[in-house]
């Protein structure tokens, strides 16, 4: 039993699949997009738990490969990472005509597919995302990219999959911490613009979080599909788009100011950074208290920080955060950018948001 | 004086300003398109020519600039090149809403356009070439791109310019081989589709070689526009734009084959690759070898390499250069593409050209 969603971009249009056990239909469902020998990127610890069955898969379906296996965690997702990834994308002789496959979570297809989109100036690739993060959010709407030293994903294109398989089995693998961390980015997608949709997770959010598939699969269609008619509404991020950054003004600062570091995931940085968010609109008048505090505890009941004082060892300050956030990629003619709500379900964004108001959110 | 090209592209539509002395009007051409400093990439030998005119018009417009300048030559456009130029740009605070200025050569066009490109998921670029080889070629279209050991130009992407601002009087600091190599592809384009304009040429081609102001910018004005309009049918290169790679399958292999050195520049291996192409069509029956000779005359006349007897030092050859062609960035799904013509002015793409024609007409 599976689920598609299209996402409408015109003739860069692809479809989603979501489902309990794709990863044994990849075969066919590449079918249509793969020419010649298929290189197959993944990194050495989703190998272990997936590549074999892909493979299996793709062989079946008469589709050759070629397995790329790439060193796990976000030192890979560098610019010495990407010329390794393309000189064997090169020496796989992959042509324009060719399609690369992404198997894994966010690094793998951030990285595969920025590889994609400038080898040869572009050839096609599809995403098959292994953990929830990357299910819910960096497999759907293109963005790639690559770390510098000056900044996470600060160098990358918009380089849009052919089609997306996420098989809801890949997440029975992942270590509870990390199936939390995308489930913070799932609760945003209520938060930003679905309160039906919140309800919903404040009653059955816990049931996918223990496993259970037919939860986890409604959890990943229904955040595709919300991201998907953003993205097709607003592909390159000049207006809507933005709105999928709730919370994540707040989050990136958190990260970086904690050293990118495993004392906070992305996804809980973007757990306690919503809720920020919404707190900072409940400062400025435009929310309800009561919304924020009942989204604080959704995250809280289900195991994630929700606040800064969540945060082992030493908390970044505010001047440290405010700081942190000027040099933010959203940056645009000098000015911050902040997702902001009129209670839960509505967001929008401000570019004039006084600091003041950010500082005492902060210092609370 | 001047000429104005429009390249239509939808939301990515831009001006080509053609003329003489149009440095010193850069920075009103550029103001609409310019926010916060802007970062003007350049190399060490044109900025010693065209800098400081460049800034003093960018200032006397109010626009403040920060000089990136590179080393010169191909070993720039490397993925070395590109990590320290995103660094550069990022310490620039280039942010989303930025301009980025390439003055120069095809080198520093394809680099900064790609750096451009990938900054930020995109920021918007102005090239200003320097060379007739980047006014006529490749400042036109967005391809951008750097070389790696694999190949030149394998790792790039399609990235547009907002603006393009050809001045006339740079090319009369160019040294004459270079004007001639770009001269090559100035020919190219009267024998891939424009017989009148290769009569023009016939008449008054030496005249803007020995430097003619008049006769230079109707030949970069007249190329621009040829280009632009098959830009505009087919961005991606998935049709007629292959058009314009008429003598750069044999060119390429004949660069490739002598080393990418300063024995051939990519020009003069167009140069040749064009006639050969010419008398592969003759050979092939599909045009009159009338036509290839007064082609070859021409270039020869004007001080062009027109065979692979002219390349100075060991010849490559037929099988080496057929083993080359195999490499090239065009092939798709296996096959070769040939651009051949039935007659002079008039190019077509062909994939299914018999290898024992191509052998006979670099053995002869």
């Amino acid at each position: 039993m599976s689920e598609t969603i299209r996402v409408g971009l015109g003739d860069r249009s692809y479809d989603i699949h979501v489902g309990e056990g794709l990863l044994a239909q990849a075969g066919a469902l590449l079918a249509p997009f793969a020419r010649g020998a298929v290189p197959v990127v993944t990194d050495s610890h989703v190998a272990k738990l997936h590549l074999d069955p892909l493979i299996a898969s793709l062989t079946r379906a008469g589709i050759k490969t070629v397995p790329i296996v790439l060193s796990p965690g976000e030192g890979t997702k560098s610019f010495a990472g990407l010329e390794r990834l393309t000189t064997e994308l090169l020496r796989a002789n992959v042509d324009r005509g060719g399609l690369i496959v992404a198997l894994g979570g966010g690094v793998i297809g951030d990285l595969a597919g920025f590889a994609a989109g400038v080898l040869k100036r572009g050839v096609d690739f599809a995403q098959i995302p292994t953990t929830l993060l990357s299910q819910v959010d960096s497999s759907v709407g293109g963005k790639t990219a690559i770390n510098v030293p000056e900044g996470k994903n600060l160098i990358g294109m918009f380089h849009q999959p052919r089609v997306v398989i996420a098989d809801i089995a890949t997440l029975k693998t992942l270590p509870k911490r990390e199936l939390l961390a995308g489930y913070a980015e799932v609760a945003k997608y209520g938060a930003l613009g679905d309160a039906k949709f919140f309800d919903w997770l404040a009653v059955n959010g816990a049931k996918a979080l223990a496993g259970d598939a037919a939860a986890l699969a409604h959890i990943v269609a229904h955040s595709c599909q919300m991201k998907a008619d953003i993205v097709a509404r607003d592909e390159r991020e000049t207006g809507e788009r933005a709105l999928l950054n709730l919370g994540h003004t707040f989050g990136h600062a958190l990260e970086a100011t904690t050293g990118f570091s495993d004392r906070l995931l992305h996804g809980e940085g973007v757990a306690i950074g919503t809720v920020l968010a919404m707190q900072l609109s409940v400062k400025l008048g435009l929310s309800p208290a009561a919304d924020a505090a009942r989204f604080a505890k959704h995250l809280k009941d289900a195991g994630l920080p929700a606040s800064i004082a969540d945060i082992p060892g030493p908390r970044p300050g505010a001047e440290a955060l405010i700081a942190a956030m000027a040099h933010d990629k959203k940056v645009k003619d000098g000015k911050l950018t902040f997702v902001l709500v009129k209670g839960l379900g509505h967001a929008f964004t401000s570019r004039d948001v006084p600091l003041d108001a950010v500082r005492a959110v902060l210092s609370s």
